[in-house]
């Protein structure tokens, strides 16, 4: 370990002096707790820390867009710098492998470069101008540019799963940082010292770069007390979660309480539907099985869109069944995140083999303490339709296949919740035959795979990560690519403003050559 | 009257056959009884409703932008030719005067028109293309395209201060029809007979057209009963309102308790603080307090965007509250919309003229029944903070002028809560002097207006009618101009799809010729 870890919070460019341990980062598995202490951020730190946040507010949202860009790729840098001890700290706290590690780094550092790029280049604001018409009759036009800007101070809270790329430098973190809001983040009690790591990098990354402090804080302390006093904050404007639906919910509960109620984007519960229909099956049911499992048991299939239900027609798919029979029984247990996730996971297949109408086909055998191992159950559409708590997630490598005609099917999707993603095995003329299904599928989802599975989300411009509750809180964001900067924004318009005093990119002569709708017309 | 009035509510294209009177039209003032009794839907005739609506979502959100602009067209149409109509009918419900209803209904005429304009044209639907790259290592991409498309049946709430322009086809219905969402009008007690005129264009426009059964009913019933059933129904996915804090509040609250919560977008409540400062006060007071008492009278002040705050130095403005204070009490109280508005505003300004700290600088004399009279209140920024309960809106044609130094003004807009509009008169040097007082500004409103006042709110592509609560529930937002739409919408991407099965919209070819981002870059 190159950096020496204190386990005490980040009050803007200072450290906590909180004496109050709330935990140590437990090396899942052997349950061997791991050194330093860390210690709760004090309620006069969070005070602290939301009034450093105000103050860095004004300032940091009104940073051009290149400034803001030259921050983000010193925090890429900064992470890049400390790799080494970010795959020595992770394995240790969390057991992901150092491939996984390595890899959710160089995601982590892409995901701020790409945002960058897009506040580098500026017209992601959507500018929108409206020149005057001063003699138009009954009444004159103002003059009226709008475009948009930052809500203010954003709560993130880390992720079990998502150590690197949904942590502390995360996608919401960088997403929100893009907009121009200043950044608190609640660290997670299963990976404090990789958020120790990553959050020294940012700050350096901070002065380095002459941000205003207060722009990023990162708080030990977890969710019930300090989470929660930053989420009741008045100077937080929104929150950013990845997590369980029991934890979601109470987000979107608390935020909905405050005086003044604000946004929750909260990612929380998928099963990730994969339908498969005849033609699929028709084009090898072995390999659809192969490629299957390797879906299901990906990352000991701790992953927002690991696939927990397949629909398989009842008077087919004999031969994927047994072929993943066989995968499955034959299949290696896996360490999980942690003790809480790997009791979930038992407590949730166990539930689901004791539903009843639901049988096991396969499960593989026991592993260690910590360990979770892959399971497959078949039930009917009947008794998935008579059980709704067929539809909870089990986090991990377990899945429930439900088999019924296509009608059944289809009848079955409809009454679904939301989903991130939606994933269709078929021919081309099914998906013309089966316009019913289909709308089915698009009504619940965020993303729909054709032919595919849908682990792997790729960070693009046109991935949307996000679908109806209670996949997400809210259906019309993204927590993945460029679209999720927009969650932390609202349009503001001037009115008749001079033009020194309007932000440059409303300004008439365009300084920053962005694209801009201009009087209806879009204009570059 | 032209078309004879039934008084029931529209169930797709049939007419309610309930006989429980919910109420009649009542004419303000006077208070005598309109005829006919309007009568509440059913519940089975809710249930009914929303069915209608769910089957109709998959086929009016797949049909082409430029049918569903030709249906928006025929709406307006059909509008203009019951114009005559909806001036009599609306002069006996809402004592609005001629030239209003005619102007309110060309304005709601045109929205209609610009949105068929938008969705005919198209690009609206942020469609992002990335292309598949199968050699990329270490993972192979996959083709990726997402575009925005409609949530689902929308429920809107009439407003009582906008029978046209934000009433059964007024902007929220519009944005709602545009973005390819059935819509589920509550009616106002208020004016149900315009409701039911406009209504009946409505489903004129649609039959004519060709559109599903069940895009378009009109409940009558109020929003305690049949409201809270259509909001609390599953098919129901987001709510349009304008109103009262307490009614949009109740909706919010509703809403977030549904098994799937929904998006609410209820505008509120504002009191759009005015800011004087000397530079404007010295290029002529009387000419201020002159265009300041047409805002503040314009609609018997019965607009949302109502100067109901006006932030006044110290040191200056004499001159020009010995003006206002003289046309105040020289101006004629006007009648309101009905009985409970007239009530409100009474209680309010009463409310305000007793607290201490605040005297009655003017109130002109009272009128007849149902009507309000202008008034204007003075108090220190001192007691305006030491009263939160000053910033409650008094909806009407009444103002407090707050009065402090400029540092005081500044604190004081620090601690108020979101607003529509925030008004700035000044010279171009006191913008760049006080820029904390405009980030104050910034942070709370949603349009700024620069030497001008908060009403006429222009209906174009950069206007932004929201702000941050309680101005409405969803800042991000905005309920007038064509950003409107994207209240209804969420993205939603297509993965390694063939592209006959892709929406027009992301077909590679580009057969609707759209603006879309094609991997990151631009393209027509």
């Amino acid at each position: 370990m190159i950096t020496p870890l204190l386990g005490t919070s980040f009050i803007g460019y200072s450290r906590s002096t909180s004496t109050e341990i709330c935990g140590h980062g437990i090396q899942p598995g052997s349950g061997t707790r791991l050194e330093p202490a860390y210690l709760a951020a004090s309620a006069d730190e969070v005070a602290q820390t939301m009034a450093l946040a105000a103050a860095a507010f004004p300032v940091f949202s009104n940073l051009p867009g290149k400034t803001r860009a030259t921050f983000l790729r010193s925090i890429a840098k900064e992470i890049e710098s400390v790799v080494e001890d970010i795959v020595e700290r992770g394995q240790l706290e969390t057991a992901l492998p150092e491939p996984r590690l390595r890899g959710e780094t160089a995601r982590t550092c892409g995901q701020l470069r790409m945002f960058a790029d897009l506040i580098e280049e500026g017209s992601w604001v959507d500018a929108r101008i409206e020149h005057a018409q001063p003699d138009r009759a009954p009444l004159p036009k103002p003059d009226l540019r709008s475009m948009l800007r930052p809500l203010g101070p954003v709560a993130v809270f880390c992720a079990s799963n998502f150590p690197l790329a949904y942590s502390v430098a995360g996608g919401d973190s960088a997403s929100a940082l893009a907009s121009g809001c200043p950044v608190i983040v609640i660290a997670h009690a299963s990976h404090p010292g990789v958020a120790e790591i990553v959050a020294s990098a940012v700050i350096r990354a901070a002065r380095a770069t002459g941000m205003p402090e207060g722009v990023f804080s990162v708080l030990y302390g977890g969710g019930r007390k300090v989470g929660q006093a930053v989420v009741q904050h008045p100077v937080t404007q929104a929150v950013g979660f990845t997590g369980s639906r029991a934890g979601g919910t109470a987000l979107m509960e608390s935020a909905a309480k405050r005086a003044q109620p604000i946004p929750v984007y909260a990612e929380m519960s998928s099963i990730n539907p994969v339908v498969l229909l005849p033609d699929a099956l028709d084009r090898g049911e072995e390999a659809l099985a192969e490629a299957f499992f390797g879906s299901l048991t990906l990352g000991v299939g701790q992953f927002c869109t690991n696939p927990g239900l397949v629909f398989l027609p009842s008077d087919r798919g004999d031969t994927f069944l047994t072929r993943l029979q066989s995968r499955i029984e034959a299949a290696a247990p896996g360490t999980m995140l942690n003790a809480a996730i790997c009791q979930a996971f038992a407590d949730s297949t166990d539930a689901v083999a004791a539903t009843p109408g639901v049988s096991t086909l396969a499960r593989a055998q026991p592993g260690g303490p910590g360990q979770g191992s892959p399971a497959v159950f078949v039930t009917t559409v009947c008794d998935f339709l008579a059980h709704p708590e067929l539809q909870h997630e089990m986090f991990g490598p377990a899945t429930l296949i439900v088999r019924g005609s296509i009608e059944e099917i289809t009848a079955a999707l409809e009454s679904m919740e939301g989903q991130l993603t939606a994933s269709l095995h078929a021919s081309e003329a099914e998906l013309t035959a089966h316009s019913t299904l289909i709308n089915a599928l698009q009504q619940r989802a965020g993303r729909l795979i054709f032919n595919g599975f849908p682990t792997g989300v790729e960070v693009c411009s046109s991935m949307v990560h996000g679908g109806p509750f209670p996949s997400t809180s809210d259906g019309r964001s993204t927590s993945v690519g460029t679209m999720a900067i927009f969650r932390f924004t609202r349009a503001i318009a001037w009115q008749a403003f001079p033009d020194a005093a309007l932000p440059l990119e409303l300004q008439e002569a365009n300084p920053l050559a962005i694209r801009r709708l201009v009087d209806g017309q879009p204009c570059a």
